[in-house]
């Protein structure tokens, strides 16, 4: 299935979009009464929600055409700060050296780090490119994987079970910042610096571990293109590191990393500047375009 | 006014703490149906509700007694992640180094970073020692500044205006995965690994900015003491900075960083163990007081 939140008529309400990506139909016209008004408790009641939504059929031409909705992140407003790796593409760890004070080897264990959201951006809304605060702001595509359920010190064999999606993320980061406060959180937090969407396929459509293409473009100019089997620590290390001592909980959202071809990895660099327009795709999950203003 | 939360006949309420320190009079004994529910939702309607509880007397001898409800963090579930800064008192900036991999200068910037928060601890409760996960737990006694409105790219000379009170967080953290993961953000978001309290000081009860003493103990021994004005980066430097180009929220946490004298700093190290009782105590504020299990 493929899940997003949308505003309508003044009202944020979530959906499942149509087979053919034409449409959204609205939970509450599937489920009546019961329909939770937000993906966070969707996610909640998934096990009793998934299959009765599973028995449902979404004809292409039902429910509302997406141009008339505005689409929103699927999860617009996430419970606790986006968990994000850094460094964990191969091709990626030589470029992030670029700006120094970081060694240029391949982690030995995962690289941690949060975002701070206001909101987070869907498709196709655009992103503040904070002038006066920053003049390295750069995009960095992402496949975010959605934990289904609670749980603490994850058994690898186990992962697999917690994964209740798959989204597309732009990590926005300001690299000035990202640098000059030395731990990297603040640099990866400015409002509106977090982009997620289309939508969020669930689990169960995408093979696992996931081996998705991943692009992303500039104003259509192809900057960086992997598989997400480049990943250095997969999901299942991830999940299984991450939670000892350490309960995830449903609807967080953890961002695996990204591939070379950051701005920060050209020369000279390649900064987002006002009017640009970055498309981070992923097969089977979609685009996520966002304009920089 | 001394503001908590508490749990009674196992429900969550909010309440004020009375002058001599031993009872707790609940909110909706105060203001009714009314009550906001959670401190997040009266940090929220302070402008309203703060007014009328500053003409409500609350007399020693009124309301609960405080051994006979279960203290809670003031906010036990803060919206997002807490704010914290690392090396912001110059003597604990040195013995930070001894773990390597960090410079020892004074930071040219404020050192940001966030901690993940399954449940904050209040005074009282336990806080685990995550045996097999981490053989290195720390302590941290620091100020924590709770905001009391929505803001951004804040003036200095306008700072206080958002400083809704203070409380005293123990920054809890573990140092072997602090170190591991190269960013600090998995050690210091164990679970249990966040405790705050007893009570929030609203900001008029104290001089701006406060210089406070604020000392720890393990098990009675004296391990920090320092006073809150010896911060590098003080609170009108602190906010001002963090939110530019970034939305600080009503009950967001700050917490401000940690003298010398952490088990880190000592030769050999002196790493929390089970049945350690931790004390951190600020002037004015009172003490927070944790076991280790």
């Amino acid at each position: 299935m493929r899940l997003t939140t949308f505003s309508y008529l003044g009202q944020e309400q979530v959906g499942l979009v149509t087979q053919d990506q034409s449409g959204v139909v609205p939970l509450k016209r599937l489920l009546g009464v019961d329909a939770p008004g937000t993906m966070i408790e969707l996610i909640e009641q998934w096990s009793d929600l998934g299959p009765r939504l599973q028995t449902t059929s979404v004809f292409p031409g039902t429910g509302l055409s997406l141009a008339d909705v505005g689409l929103l992140a699927p999860i617009p407003h996430p419970r606790r700060n986006i968990i994000c790796l850094g460094r964990n593409y191969r091709d990626h760890v030589a470029e992030a050296a670029a700006l120094g004070g970081q060694t240029s080897g391949i982690p030995t264990a995962p690289v941690y780090f949060s975002k701070m959201i206001d909101r987070v951006r869907g498709s196709t809304e655009s992103v503040p490119i904070h002038k006066g605060v920053t003049d390295m702001l750069d995009y960095e595509a992402e496949l975010a994987v959605i934990i289904g359920k609670a749980g603490h010190d994850i058994d690898p064999g186990s992962v697999p079970e917690y994964v209740f999606g798959y989204s597309i993320l732009n990590d926005i980061t300001a690299r000035d910042l990202q640098k000059k406060h030395e731990q990297w959180f603040k640099g990866k937090s400015l409002d509106g610096g977090c982009a997620m969407g289309p939508v969020i396929v669930t689990a169960d459509e995408v093979a696992y571990p996931p081996a998705l293409g991943i692009r992303c473009t500039v104003n259509g100019e192809l900057r960086q293109e992997s598989v997400t089997s480049e990943l250095i620590f997969g999901i299942t290390e991830i999940v299984s590191d991450f939670s000892k001592g350490l309960t995830l909980l449903p609807s967080d959202v953890i961002s695996t990393g990204t591939p070379a071809g950051v701005g920060m990895g050209f020369r000279p660099f390649r900064w987002l500047k006002a009017g640009d327009v970055v498309d981070c795709s992923i097969e089977r999950i979609g685009t996520l375009t966002n304009r920089i203003e």
